[in-house]
């Protein structure tokens, strides 16, 4: 190389470094009734995002926050709320680092959704609309019914609310589309927005 | 450039860019006493890891984590332990992705620490050690007097212990040291031990 090759070469990396230190991340937030393929959906994307885009990804869903983050908190709207607040600093924090943030949280109430979004940079709304029959028949818990039955309070979509998104980036029917398809749904939505 | 030459140059951008994304960050978590100085080194030390060596940075400390994380927690012993759980869970995430953490916590209880020692990637802890008049000396906001005078609970040095670490990776005597002092001491461990 001659000297002043030498010399592009090494700005252009600076810039790369200088880009990739800077990039923002982004949250996906799935929000959906229980069984509505949120999470199965969210495990595929952040594989691929890690596999094929070498990704920094971080998976949150209420499995992994109620341990460490909320065990706290029961089903109350007040303690939903209080939940998903906790998780919006979380994904805030890891998204404006770079991070790409999968969170799937039934997340019923459409205010603190609008917070969330507020609050986080880059965030993504992915609404995952199944009837709810279609989930209360995947259910192998059998929460729907307990629920049905009285046995189990605070069930979003039995005996409280859910509030679908309005105007979500992307909708998925997962009672329609195979695991694959929504998948791609997602990444195509990410790739057509520059973030891939 | 030859065919091989350019091969080259991709392999080596490539180990680059794979090297980026698997660093790892670190949390410097800043335990002692209130008006020990905690804050005051880390944001410093903070904005010379931006600075200077273009790392990305958080501060956690109470004010910021209590508002957003921890509104419900007081100052008994498992409300504090509570605190330190989560954001615990909070540093490693950031940890793990590359970012360097700031956390200054009063964090009095030593086998809290520990675990929080267990719990993150590349923690450094490090003792903001200050006799406790010095530390009230300081106190613009009385807090000791009042504590002293039994107006407040739970006040780590008066009403509470404070277990000194016992093997700090830092120990930071800002009765004795000017701040740029303490911080070049930081500045000098993570030099020393490959994080810079």
């Amino acid at each position: 190389m001659t000297e002043d090759q030498k010399n592009d070469h090494v700005m252009v990396n600076e810039d790369k470094w200088e880009k990739q230190n800077e990039e923002e991340g982004f949250t996906l937030w799935f929000t959906g009734l229980s069984g509505s393929g949120k999470s199965a959906v969210a495990d595929r994307v952040g594989l691929r995002l890690e596999e094929e885009y070498d990704h920094l990804v971080e998976r949150l869903d209420g499995d992994i926050v109620r341990q460490h983050l909320t065990a706290d908190l029961g089903f109350t709207k007040e303690d939903r709320n209080t939940n998903i607040k906790r998780v919006s600093f979380l994904a805030e924090l890891l998204s404006r680092n770079g991070v790409s943030v999968l969170a799937s949280f039934i997340s019923p109430y459409r205010e603190r959704r609008q917070k969330t979004r507020e609050q986080v940079t880059n965030f993504i709304e992915v609404f995952v609309k199944c009837p709810i029959d279609v989930c209360a028949d995947r259910d192998v818990k059998g929460l729907y019914e307990k629920a049905r039955n009285g046995e189990i309070d605070n069930f979003t979509g039995i005996s409280d609310p859910y509030e679908e998104p309005k105007n979500p980036e992307v909708t998925l029917e997962t009672h329609k589309e195979e695991v694959e398809e929504s998948v791609q749904k997602v990444i195509d939505y990410l790739d057509e927005n520059g973030y891939l």
